[in-house]
């Protein structure tokens, strides 16, 4: 494993997270009234080391894979559709297209192992093979590959780096990572998968079980019903190139004192990973929505996270994250642009005294 | 009472409900993958009659009115803090004036009977009289009153309709104005004051008793405990000026086929009684979160609504309605702007036969 998986990202500044909270409690508001969005103006400002959090600048990466596992029908869409929609996002059509454009976003997606055969228009390509193998007989990817995938995921966050990003938004596009992602969950929280296996694109009740059942039968067949079980291992047996991407990219951001806004289920997952090769990055991660996949509340769970919208999402290519990102501009901009009880000379609090 | 209050709001078109629900089903997404947001999208265009439906101009009324109950202590806040507070909102130092700048919005704030000697700078001053009566010992008002502060709020939207809002956001101000919201929801619901009554801007448990026993005691005093109570009734026994304003403006935006974004417990109580009065404006609420107030979930309940946010707001002003404003926006834009899976070329679902 390369050194820099390992290598401790910057702790956050408590100093900086004192003096927001002060901030806070000086605002023309009752104390707290302004709820969540108080602790994540307090949090960017203690991972921004800043007075005044910012979240203006946000790029957002869509890592893209193809999964073998599509083979035996754990989608309700054809496999095609990975690379069809990689043109849907070039070409503006998609919601993350749309969202990006709307919100001034620069977009950047890139191929980190899609079945396509040449390079497709406006996505970088940096891969090491094209779609994981079929982890129902045999491992998905080797170490070697999911390594070159997590340090694909690092390349991306230097290049977004050098624009000066204030936050970064990852997503994933790829037919059949609802099924990699429940497995990579299952086997890291030793729970069943038929409680983290959910309808991914719109599956029916039958085609779940069937998922699951594949799910179920591969953790036996990679030992990863046994314990412990290495995250990097278990990228390697049921992983996806565009998971292993995102774990590298949820780290690298992190070391560069980067917030990162968490989509749904399978970006999740792959912070679930992140965290476990790497825990200094947890307090980077801002978790942006509960998705309706089955499973997604379980992660959050196990991260002890609480995201900021529970809106019945299921659409991954971080159209979650980017969809929460007005309220992460807004909570940075209450913070520093309302008024004190001193500057507008309202009357504070009674004392609480009788 | 007048006519206006009980005259039908047009009907929605489901027309345009079944066009918008059709054109969902072709984007470039999973059937109902963006969840909530293609319901905003398909109710907004069915309320604006149009096959794009927007949400770009959005004007916010702020309604302020002072209240007699506010002498026992049930407010953590002096009540001349709901003076100062529209000094803030002009001085634009409030959350809602930082939020309306950032938004793009027009802010609108009306003084409809607070206890300001003067005319404030800043603020349309259009009242019946300077505060509410002590509820505890009185009728809060009387029905002319309530009468005038309602026809208050239908003029300000009279006034927001000239500049062809697309959406309308209300909100309010009044230092104990969740006492009053409290005890209306109380006598309409027919439950407890103590299941309704919160901390409003932070009272400790025993201020929270002290209030929620005011509230019971008012109840029973004005007969609120016998069936059936008539809202204008309610409203006169133990209402408030600016909860009048906004039962008026939430009837007479539905008689315009303005949508209104429903801010937290006051607006959403001033939402019930409005329903009461005339049941026809209910389609053309969207209520846009579930604040911290205790009350405001049964409120919710009882209007059969699910808000779009849930982040411990309670802060009043229409920033709950605000912050959600981007959401409905981003609803709209997405579904007007995302590509069908016929443009980009993407392939469909696959067939669900075996």
């Amino acid at each position: 494993m390369p050194e820099w998986v390992t290598a401790p990202c910057p702790a956050v500044s408590e100093v900086h997270r004192q003096a927001a909270l002060n901030r806070q409690g000086q605002l023309t508001k009752p104390t707290g009234a302004l709820g969540r969005l108080e602790q994540v103006a307090v949090d960017l400002a203690a991972i921004q080391h800043a007075a005044s959090p910012v979240a203006d600048r946000a790029p957002i990466l869509i890592f893209a894979g193809d999964h073998g596992v599509a083979e035996l029908g754990v989608s309700a869409y054809p496999q095609d559709v990975t690379i069809a929609m990689l043109g849907n996002f070039a070409g503006g059509g998609a919601a993350i297209s749309v969202l990006a454009r709307e919100l001034g976003c620069r977009l950047e997606v890139i191929d980190v192992g899609t079945r396509a055969k040449d390079a497709l228009p406006g996505v970088v390509t940096d891969r090491p093979r094209a779609g994981s193998r079929n982890f129902a007989s045999e491992p998905a990817l080797t170490n070697d590959e999911v390594i070159f995938a997590m340090s694909a995921g690092r390349r991306a966050v230097m290049r977004a780096v050098a624009g000066s990003p204030d936050v970064l938004i990852l997503g994933e596009m790829g037919i059949g990572n609802t099924t990699s992602a429940a497995a990579i969950a299952a086997a890291l929280l030793g729970a069943d998968a038929a409680s983290l296996t959910g309808a991914g694109t719109g599956l029916d009740v039958a085609g779940r079980e069937r998922k699951s059942g594949v799910i179920e039968s591969a953790l036996a067949l990679h030992g990863l019903r046994e314990r412990p079980v290495s995250p990097l291992g278990v990228l390697a047996a049921v992983g996806g190139l565009e998971i292993a991407a995102l774990t590298g990219a949820l780290i690298a951001a992190g070391q560069q004192r980067l917030a990162v806004l968490v989509d749904g289920f399978i970006v999740s997952v792959a912070a679930l990973v992140a965290i476990r090769l790497n825990a200094s990055c947890r307090p980077y991660l801002i978790f942006t929505h509960c998705s309706a996949e089955q499973g997604h509340r379980s992660v959050l769970q196990a991260l002890d996270a609480t995201p900021l919208l529970d809106l019945d999402l299921r659409l991954g290519e971080g159209s979650g994250a980017a969809l929460a990102l007005p309220l992460v501009r807004m909570a940075c901009t209450l913070h520093t642009r309302m008024a004190t009880f001193a500057e507008a000379a309202v009357p504070g609090r009674k004392s609480d005294a009788p």
